[in-house]
């Protein structure tokens, strides 16, 4: 059982105990792997670009011709009751929504919503300041518009990018870059453009808070990014929600730059993370 | 909450109510679809080619890095308890293994293992003896030879099924077909020489029985088809564990043969019956 029992999650209606949060065995995101879900950061006891994450759930769900079973403003009252209860200033909540108890284990039926709220650890300023390594691998996410439950490749890799000694991997296929499991890519130029593959990604909502900032001071663009391309490049760095903007100093064996993290990725964090709290 | 209440199930160690038989919901099956699982049938309380898919379930949890917790002497002695509690003669019994109780909701843990048993409904003689209709839809499963609980894509095309008057979906990408999303695909050509996609499909026990009975009375190849070899086959059929063999009669727009279910596809069926027999 995780160490967290002491928090609270709601579950089809009901706040309760973390630790007696359960799904019968007959979900099917236990039997079929169905689900969509997103996430998002609290920070100072408030939702980061709640709006955001709130749309992109609901748009997963219709595209996965799943209904959430409550309207945005009462999952927002929702939300905003965990992380009262909860009290984690700094943390980050997880909505989920399954395919629901399914009698025959294939066909999806009325959805179970969970929303759970955990501790969060952003990057340290030490990984910050190192930048970190990455690996790639030939693969495109099935749907990869979609923010379904579907990590079956990227935790698969996880001993692989352990054994090399990197922090994550960088999906290729035919040379063409797209998207980590849980981050975006971009690349500076050697001219200062701010480049980020523009298709068989997730449209991060911090890749596109990243796209507008750089696009205030550089010129930023979303086009396709080639593993050549990544040689040429100035700087590299990844986003999320939970890491903002991490430098990338290496790509499989390729040293990015002079392999020190890059001074516009430095600023745009910086822009970021002064975004965060407007 | 399923109707199948009655029932037990295994959960890590217990034989339990099945509808007392829930997950936490850090399973990272519901956090991340990350799992394996295996199915196979009873007949005559008996359970049929057992020994190959214990095999596969041990081999797919393998592949995925997760570890059985019992030897295949234990899980079996299990499988009989649960088909004598249950008494359902006919039936199909599913083992799952998830990715365990992760307290990140990413790093795989102590794998949870499920073993369900629910009653089983076989093709009914008027769909054998109609055959069946199917479409296709551009994709490759990302593990094709893995069992993972990964149904992402085949159950969002249930409903475009089901608005195309159609019993299920073939995989096809750039024209060549691999498989259904829980079947195994073949033609029968018209020289009689019967054919099943050899790459990016889940070896399915079935396929491979077939495929053996198949031998003993034609030539029979693992090789490519495309949809123009379906539209030049003489007959068409699925395989799988819960369907045996079931004819297909139009794929798409195209029309198999005469449009009725092939001798030679009825033929291979009655011989599968019998060697479930033996």
């Amino acid at each position: 059982m995780p160490p967290n029992a002491n928090l609270h999650a709601y579950i089809n209606g009901n706040i309760q105990p973390y630790g007696e949060a359960f799904l019968h065995i007959s979900d099917l995101s236990i039997q079929r792997g169905y689900g969509v879900f997103d996430f998002f950061k609290v920070q100072n006891g408030r939702p980061v670009f709640l709006a955001d994450y709130l749309k992109r759930f609901y748009e997963s769900a219709r595209l996965m011709e799943l209904t959430v079973p409550l309207p945005e403003s009462e999952l927002t009252g929702i939300i905003n009751e965990l992380i009262t209860i909860n009290n984690l200033p700094l943390s980050g909540i997880k909505m989920i929504l399954t395919g629901g108890y399914s009698d025959n284990g294939y066909d999806p039926t009325v959805p179970n919503l969970i929303i759970q709220q955990q501790p969060l650890q952003l990057p340290t300023p030490e990984m910050i300041a190192q930048g970190i390594k990455v690996i790639t691998h030939e693969h495109v996410r099935e749907l990869p518009s979609i923010k379904t439950i579907n990590y079956t490749m990227g935790i698969r890799l996880i001993n692989k990018i352990k054994q090399a000694a990197a922090s994550d991997v960088l999906y290729q296929k035919n040379d063409v870059v797209s998207e980590f499991p849980r981050c975006n890519f971009f690349i500076v130029m050697q001219d200062n453009t701010i480049v980020t593959p523009p298709e068989n990604v997730l449209l991060g909502v911090t890749r596109k808070n990243v796209l507008a900032l750089a696009a205030r001071k550089y010129k930023s663009e979303e086009r396709t990014i080639t593993i050549a391309d990544i040689a040429q490049a100035k700087e590299a760095f990844l986003t999320s929600t939970t890491k903002r903007i991490l430098p990338i100093v290496q790509v499989d064996d390729v040293v990015i730059g002079n392999g020190k993290p890059g001074a516009i990725t430095q600023e745009l964090l910086q822009d970021l993370i002064g975004l965060e709290k407007l």
